[in-house]
């Protein structure tokens, strides 16, 4: 099985911009990204990155500047087999939780993001193409039925959790196995409840 | 293993008053209540509501005025033998993953919520008690530890999450297989894609 993990280069991050400035935010998106790649390795897989620009990061990396659902369409016409594709902002990804989605039968397996996105998916049937654009946990759900293939639902917090805004930075403090965390503490970040939620609070 | 829900019977779901009217937020917070109550069936248990009030909900009904912890730590030190706890709120669970959660082995096994609640839990310690103030995912982690018990995590989109916010509602409409959709629906509230991101919106 290919895993591969999108990763957008350029500005990443931007509803971040309250409490990260664009440098912070493109160092954490790198962070994160390691913590996927490092989840995928302990799943005993070999990760690819898809970047629309060059990237260092230990792992090979194929640039495709196009957006999200060609680079990703792309990928899935070319290969015979399944592939699996993991967002590079789950920072909550670990081992265990990829091992058990990639094991998941099915010939597409989706893990929903909150919110309506698709966070990771097993794709195992040659017409299945996906679409990012919107809903786009329908949206698979419904191109899988026009196409015959069988769906599972991967139903896990870890993976629903695309750290995207502020109201996702408690989840990594609380959850995250990889560097995530300690590099959220390291820039200031702690959890502070507030009438009884769980936020992050940074010191100016 | 009995299965406990509470359920706060007074002024519930305050933080849906942007959304809903008093009226509207107690009627959809006892939809809720039902699909909770379905699902625990489905799984093949029966479930008991613990609420801070009479409530006529089909189910057997224990009046507990104290505030939640207090509540289900009188149910842990009056039961010999495993208590699940499992939020009224829950409004996309299934008897699917409850019944995988009541099967997951573990002295303690802790379901967390989105910002570090603790939405369903399995009991089989006797000196476990829970304190559900604050980030009590960690707290509940800590107390396992100091009583000598094991726990194990239960990571689940559909058991982390607790309907309390607007931007919960998306995943309801997305996710739910009882009535709190339909009722959603039935209020005027639809999925609406704005920036990418799935909202609810609702006509005036």
């Amino acid at each position: 099985m290919r895993v591969v993990v999108p990763f957008a280069a350029g500005r990443p991050k931007t509803r971040l911009a309250d409490v990260l400035d664009a440098e912070g935010r493109a160092s954490f998106a790198r962070v994160m990204l390691r913590d996927v790649l490092d989840a995928v390795r302990a799943a005993d897989r070999r990760p690819e990155v898809l970047a629309t620009a060059p990237v260092d990061v230990g792992a090979p990396v194929t640039v495709d500047e196009r957006p999200l659902t060609g680079a990703v369409n792309a990928v899935l016409a070319e290969t015979d087999g399944p592939v699996a594709v993991v967002m590079a902002d789950l920072a909550l990804a670990t081992g265990r939780v990829l091992r058990e989605l990639f094991e998941t039968d099915g010939d597409v397996v989706v893990a929903p993001g909150r919110g309506g996105g698709t966070n990771a998916l097993v794709v195992r049937h040659d017409e299945f193409r996906v679409d990012y654009h919107g809903a786009s946990y329908l949206d698979h759900l419904a191109v899988a039925r026009e196409v015959g293939a069988s769906v599972a639902e991967f139903d896990s917090h870890r993976l629903s959790t695309d750290v995207d805004e502020p109201t996702d930075l408690p989840e990594v403090l609380l959850h995250g196995e990889g560097d995530s965390p300690g590099w959220l503490r390291s820039a200031g970040f702690r959890l502070a409840v507030e009438d009884g939620r769980v936020e992050v609070t940074r010191p100016e």
